[in-house]
């Protein structure tokens, strides 16, 4: 396919720079530069590339696009594509309750396919993406019958290829060969300190080569369009591997400020914007304005994608002709629905099961369910022996020619790349169809912070195995040992941190997990074992919050969370013992607690008694579901696990002792004790 | 200078090897197949090439070395080179409260210059290490006076070159041309996963000459020691460019498992060790045994050591003589002590001075105290121009062959690479003579949380400039504006979260952060301008908390912290047009707060009456310090800033109102009002 370039071309290129430059002046915000640099690739790219359908965003088979240094080209772009996004939408840039936020956000703009603007993540992304199209085309495509056959393009700039996080995700893309992913990178020489070379002087292509990919370079991405066509055409050719096209552009052109980092991130003048406009024959005195020939141009874009989705369609249901149980299944996994029944191989526990550690109990819930939910797919940042992640049976998503697996494999082996693995798993969320887990240390969760946030914005549904939870990994020692990761998490709007303390909570856990489909967990593990609870089922544990442990005209509340809330039973036992009537709550995801009738939360933690909390980690936070908190004031300590709690007094006597003083005060100081929960507003 | 291979060489090799499959078989924990492997290339450059003296292991100009694969190995080297580390020591691997923990951790154990075991910190703390020898030496060499002339060595295995932040900082590191860091990448092709094939296929020696390194390869790690020599002294010779010599080993050399995962992460078998010991020639029946020519031969090095030191110590004496104002400066910068009355040039401000935003107000106080405190030595994360860290006369350090500036420049361009950032600061704190502060948007350091929360555990003077803190920044909108970031870093022992609400408050953030010397800051700052504040004082501001604005009886206590200060105060004044006295507190440190008398916590945060907080971010945390929570329900909104606060009620109108709400609500409850400080325990 050469090119072959219409007179729309040029009016379309500086359509979008103009539109870019007034949406940006109007807003007074935003990055005109990059847009304006960017129009020639981003409108060869749509014009003669991108299989979509801007009339069903949703269509499953289209083409992926990631704009990794999010601007306002992506909202120009929808709009003249025709989804929906008005030029109303465009005016309102940046303003509060708008369309078209200070940087596309997955959800919540028709056509937007992740989050970005945080450097390096729509990279990864990208990756995921990619990964999610290899894995299920390998699982559903029949001979005859491509059903999955999208590529996947990520626009970057310098500032995205200088993140760790990309680097991560690029140096596994080539480890998969992933042919079905083209990175179109802005080599403009600028970012916000200005001249990339005073600090970003690497040999990018040479660095790529060394990943596996293609690198292409266009030389002259301001006006050469044939040459831009022809890299995406090469990309699309190369099958075994992916591809990043160094695109040398000059940012801002046309501005009298053009290759500068003047118009990197702020407004061009009103008269630079006037003049560019003539320069590029548009109408000067006209803000907003779009030639009806790009209209029109972008109109048959539109309709060429409406007829490759009409014809999906119908491949579609030929498919479920000749493969009607595969079809049943594809159809499902598109909608998100899960399989009937599949909750009921949830294992189930009783107090006499044996102690098990939470992070086998997670296993032992993969084991069971995986078989049931072919929609798990996911692994381990290089620690699948410690954090159980692997289900016996399942083989490595590997490209074949490594003879370790095959793009149908369930298992990702991320390497210890774990910013890059929260990156991809978001990118693999929001292909759809798939539900990616991912796992770590719970403390190296925090390496993959900028990820786990945009999980939680974008609402994509990631499960992360996060084992070795606090001091009860022992041995390893404070640099391993989590002691404020759980409130970061915990304090991330839309992200469910669950600690489950026993087999049952491990269970509910999984089960709000799976179900979720709109949020992302964590799911806390210990490496130690923990008994099963007399009292806990999988239906309390689903509330967040419950009663594990019951007395009546109690003297204290213990609220405690995984592998503590044995220990505070313990402590409970004891004070009996000495007339102290103590209660247990266990309380495994705060998320899902806060979200019960305030009826229910008010009945578990109640009035009339001192409420202790007590965990292995910071005590911050817990001060909004206890009167008193327990837990570890600094970091933790290196030494058999049993002998670190010890240290730190987290044994059921001394918590025993613990309980009695703050029973001691509270009567002391008189007067009804309130619960908590109970506030103003 | 050529390799001559002598008899104690084999014999202490076959010690280390044997001695770390004792230590970790003791502990029944740990890696012994790493040490193992990296045996001989650690004997071949502690025995040929490191400069350090054990007798003073804080010798300024001693060689540096990072075992960013943190383990066993660290502790077997510094007990044979006679560092303050015992048999006894060894013996007590990964037992509680001993010198020898999990993972080597800075100020704990002598001899260890930086906390490892996070994958890829120590690449990045070796590039600080390597950046502040550069930048010292520029500064403070004469001609016949080298005194500040070390090498930085960083061994590292797969893992490390996995990670993005050794990705971000390699790259920085080249462009920076370190001619003095060299790392030792042990290639053994095993990661816990077992064969890194199943992830990591990149070329990583074209990879490293992308980022402007020299790559050297020695293909026989395990024996050939001539060829190990040649390299470091090949990569000594190369004064330009940082070195990465890629040295083939069989990880558990010696063992039945060797070249296996089997040795990665468990002990090694008893059997197994006895049969590597025979191998070896070392008594089979002996556990760690140390023959007398082994230490010998460590004695040797160690006496080598302590006679450079002592020619070092002369030739600082006769710069003393030649350069006196100089040898004074570089003294103290050593010691780490302050100039006398540094803190005199901290700005002061009265409540008329114009309203300024604290990311101004920041630069402002660089701008004072920056020719009073030379040692103050840093940048940002391409974000200059927004963090406004820059102090205007300063140079760059950068390579004198770019052009733009020098080694002795005080201003370093680090790129989008937060996370190596991070990690480059704890090894520049650690380093000595310098004070790092690093910069970028305060939801970005959620990008570097691995480097922060090991600057915090190592006890580091890092800084950082954390701008953008809020809803605040308006237009970038959600993606952008920090939520849970400041509960996660108040939740990090010994990490000081700062958040000025104006002018007095960033000066005494600043010189608190200026002081604390084994404590890192986190200086979170305003986009927008906030107003200086009637009643607030640098001494005030000091305690990390104080009463800002008093009232005796009052009905309501408002406590705020940063850019929400101002808008509490403005609720107080409407509250009290309608008759309700309400005291204002501002916590600009809650970590600086805790570490108050009693006395003094309880009389600014008071029984009497409730107390309401008041931050536009989330209100985890806050119920330490109140009984009423007004923050952020969830993610931001893009807009302008003020349209995004009043979204979200933070206003001094609707704050006043939810006040009221406060102040009926315990007029009903009834009873005395308890400060949430009073505790039980």
């Amino acid at each position: 396919m050469s090119f072959t370039p219409v007179q729309s071309d040029d009016v379309a290129i500086a359509t979008i720079r103009t539109l870019a430059a007034d949406v940006v002046a109007k807003a007074n915000s935003g990055h005109p530069g990059a847009p304006m640099g960017m129009a020639p690739a981003a409108h060869v790219l749509f014009s003669r590339f991108v299989n979509a359908n801007p009339k069903n965003s949703k269509w499953f088979n289209r083409d992926r696009f990631v704009l990794s240094n999010g601007c306002a080209l992506q909202y120009v772009l929808l709009h003249l594509l025709g989804y929906k996004l008005s030029m109303d939408d465009l005016k309102a840039f940046r303003q509060l309750d708008s369309l078209t936020p200070g940087h596309p956000e997955a959800g919540h703009t028709d056509g937007v396919e992740v989050t970005t603007g945080p450097l390096g993540q729509g990279f990864g992304n990208g990756v995921g993406l990619a990964m999610a199209q290899a894995h299920l085309a390998a699982t559903f495509n029949k001979d005859g019958f491509e059903l999955i056959k999208n590529y996947t393009y990520v626009f970057c700039g310098d500032g995205c290829l200088m993140e760790g996080v990309a680097s991560e995700a690029a140096s596994l893309a080539g480890h998969l060969q992933l042919g079905n992913l083209i990175v179109v990178y802005d080599d403009n020489h600028i970012s916000i300190d200005g001249d990339t070379n005073v600090a970003f002087t690497e040999n990018v292509d040479q660095r790529f080569m060394s990943y596996g990919w293609q690198v292409l370079v266009v030389e002259n991405g301001d006006t050469d369009l044939a040459s831009i066509h022809n890299a995406i055409a090469a990309a699309k050719q190369e099958k075994n591997k992916p591809t990043i096209i160094r695109l040398k552009t000059t940012i801002g052109y046309g501005s009298k400020q053009q290759g500068t980092h003047g118009v990197h991130g702020s407004p061009l003048k009103a008269d630079d914007i006037q003049a560019l406009k003539t320069k590029f024959g548009l109408p000067a005195d006209q803000s907003f304005y779009v030639p009806q020939a790009t209209y029109d141009a972008y109109a048959e874009v539109a309709k060429r994608g409406a007829a490759l989705e009409a014809e999906w369609n119908s491949l579609l249901t030929a498919y479920g002709q000749k493969y009607p149980k595969e079809h049943a299944e594809l159809v499902r996994r598109i909608a998100g629905g899960l399989p009937e029944n599949w909750q009921q191989s949830l294992p189930v526990y009783k107090p006499s099961d044996s102690a098990v550690a939470s992070r086998k109990l997670s296993e032992i819930v993969l084991t069971a369910i995986t078989p049931a939910l072919p929609e798990l797919f996911g692994g381990s940042a290089d620690l699948t022996g410690s954090n159980l992640t692997k289900v016996k049976g399942t083989t490595d998503f590997q490209p074949p020619s490594t003879g370790l697996g095959s793009y149908a494999g369930t298992y990702i082996r991320f390497g210890v790349r774990e910013h890059g693995m929260g990156a991809i798993a978001n990118g693999i969320a929001a292909y759809g169809g798939i539900i990616p887990f991912v796992a770590t240390f719970l403390n190296f969760v925090s390496y993959a912070a900028g990820a786990t946030r945009l999980s939680a914005l974008s609402g994509h549904q990631v499960i992360w195995v996060a084992t070795h939870d606090s001091i009860g990994l022992g041995e390893d020692g404070p640099t391993h040992q989590p002691i404020e990761t759980a409130i970061h998490l915990r304090a991330t709007p839309n992200l469910a941190f669950w600690r489950p303390a026993d087999g049952n909570e491990t269970s509910a856990a999984y089960y709000s997990a799976i179900t979720s489909k709109k949020t992302p967990s964590v799911l806390s593990l210990s490496r130690q074992n923990l008994p099963n609870l007399e009292g806990s089922t999988i239906e309390k544990a689903l509330k967040g919050g419950y009663v594990v442990h019951e007395e009546q005209s109690e003297d204290l509340t213990i609220v405690s969370a995984g592998s503590e809330v044995s220990i505070a039973i313990e402590a409970a036992a004891k004070l009996k013992a000495e007339g102290i009537k103590t209660r247990v709550v266990s309380l495994p995801c705060w998320h899902t607690f806060d979200q019960q009738s305030e009826e229910y939360r008010l009945s578990v933690l109640r009035s009339g008694a001192p409420i202790l909390s007590l965990e292995a980690l910071s005590t911050a936070g817990w001060q909004k579901y206890s009167h008193e908190q327990y837990g570890l004031p600094g970091w933790g300590a290196s030494g058999p696990y049993q002998k670190v709690y010890e240290k730190f007094g987290i044994t059921g006597s001394n918590i025993a002792s613990v309980g009695k003083k703050v029973v001691n005060f509270y009567k002391q100081k008189g007067g009804p004790v309130v619960s908590p929960l109970v506030k103003a507003f």
